[in-house]
């Protein structure tokens, strides 16, 4: 592979933070202190801890933690002999004040995370976190949903405000490798500053979307060790550093022992094991949030439908987030549709 | 996607044969049943019914079949409306005989296997499988041990048998997207019979690898329903069916069932989930024999050696299957080595 950057390529390990999801955000303290200080060992760069939405995040509605995560963020710091511990903010969910608290224990790096199309609620919060003296980096979600000049635009705003990188985050696991790459590229093209890549698996693509990203020029790479993550999970740390081992592409992370935490350490915390079934993969091929999910279901029994059928029609409407209201409308006009058809 | 065939692509599942694997041969007749019943009604292509190994697999070496593979191909036959059941023939352990019964029975197709550098044993299968009126490809396996040019001869040769397409079978998943790219389109310019990609997912590029292989014109394509296949499994075939027709590439197969197939009838009889652990990462990084790894593991514990040092030199080596008494040879080679270098 000839790559279009010829910077170092940063790896950001999102299992504690993205694979806090599949846990349900019972994380202990001692899982935490273990996962950490056998990836800091590994060489990992950056190991994310935070609620699975951001700090902030256990509430009623995204789900209680069973740790506050200011205490886990602290346990981390303590274990890392040389990686960074890195913390995800959404606005809205987490605050200014999460954020100082996070620093004061110790958290080098944030990732400001947005709507694809909603950067500008950012603005704020980059700006605290730099002069803080984090790293400071902004993750575009749900990046399939917005077509390219788009997404150049809302990572261009995140550039205005002191973002030092900005992720194309597949937050659903829907983007193919072609879309991808005309992404990364539109990126590297229009920002002075790093691009990122961070995947999901649902679509059985995340490490190929993750290869063709850093092959145009993207150096800070999301990866979970084990695929612990949402939906189908993440680009499998552990895979990711085999191939490009393969491909003589250098991280300085080393293989065998990152190895070792994926099947002594993550493995045996798996609550599930990370596959693909259906409700990943109608989320990853329909580009939905994955809180659709349970809604379409009971939406489809109350209107006689196929839930997919619903999850396909708001991801063509591009329905987000906090319109879950939407849900039964669009179940009640399928089942007119459908039965006007018939 | 532009692909370089305009010729229909056809899908074989494989679920019943390289996922016997997975079963340790158990399958019951209702589960083959069960499964071709609703597979042939989704529309695929093609069903393989085979012992793991192919016909005749069934022995103390490879693992005993509960039920003869004879009464699981004529079960399948017999559930099927428009599917082609399909079988595996290995020249050594399957016989003339052994494809005679199968053709009698109702088996429609067979591949006939060989290690990639061994196409000659194939020759009289070939023949008589042409002769019987069956649809003969060929599967050259392990294509990843054999440069382009040696693959490109080994085709030829099955071609000159009577092959009507000829297979790249990725045995160990340890083939990149670009050398699979490579190796599709080598086949292509040089024959003048289909070509086909078989995949395994140890790297978590085979619904990736199936796409390059798409795109550069390969028109017979495996899938195995929930990954069910040596190793880490194969290319997840919902889940390929769901980016191919986001792709707008029609096979003619219906998603919802197919899909339907894999949470209720395969998912529920997977003996353990289809994830990429250390074992089946170390074989597709190294590129070896699955059944190397116990032999490596007891060649680690007698030398002090890790068992991935042992399979990545036996790669290198490119030592095959049948060789398995080099692992101890190779084992104290390395052992020496390392004491050398310490």
């Amino acid at each position: 592979m000839k790559r279009k950057s010829d910077k170092p390529i940063k790896v950001t390990e999102v299992c504690l933070r993205d694979g806090s999801h599949v846990m349900a955000h019972q994380y202990t303290e001692e899982q935490v202190r273990k996962v950490t200080r056998a990836l800091d060992d590994a060489g990992m760069h950056y190991i994310e801890v935070s609620h699975g939405d951001g700090l902030g995040g256990s509430t009623l509605q995204y789900g209680r933690s069973l740790i506050d995560e200011m205490k886990l963020i602290e346990a981390a710091v303590e274990e890392c002999k040389q990686a960074t511990v890195a913390v995800l903010l959404l606005p809205g969910i987490g605050t200014v004040h999460d954020l100082k608290q996070a620093r004061q224990l110790g958290a080098g790096l944030v990732r400001v995370a947005t709507h694809v199309t909603e950067a500008d609620v950012s603005a704020q919060h980059i700006s605290v976190a730099r002069e803080l003296g984090m790293e400071t980096l902004g993750f575009l979600m749900m990046a399939h949903m917005a077509p390219v000049e788009k997404l150049v635009e809302q990572a261009k705003l995140m550039e205005s405000y002191g973002a030092q990188a900005v992720y194309v985050t597949d937050s659903a696991g829907a983007l193919l490798p072609d879309q991808v790459r005309e992404r990364i590229s539109a990126l590297r093209n229009s920002l002075d500053i790093e691009v990122g890549f961070h995947g999901h698996n649902n679509l059985s693509v995340a490490v190929a979307n993750t290869l063709v990203a850093i092959e145009e020029g993207a150096t800070r790479i999301d990866g979970s060790i084990r695929c612990l993550g949402a939906g189908a999970g993440n680009t499998q740390t552990e895979v990711l550093l085999a191939v490009l081992d393969r491909m003589g592409i250098d991280v300085g992370i080393d293989l065998y022992k990152t190895m070792d935490v994926a099947e002594n350490i993550v493995g045996p915390m798996l609550p599930r094991p990370q596959e693909i079934n259906k409700g990943s993969l109608v989320l990853g091929y329909a580009g939905v949030y994955s809180s659709f999910l349970l809604h379409a279901e009971r939406a489809s029994e109350r209107f006689g439908l196929d839930p997919r059928d619903i999850l396909i029609e708001l991801g063509k409407r591009n329905v987000v987030g906090g319109q879950e209201d939407m849900i039964l409308d669009v179940a009640a006009e399928l089942a007119r549709a459908q039965k006007v058809e018939a």
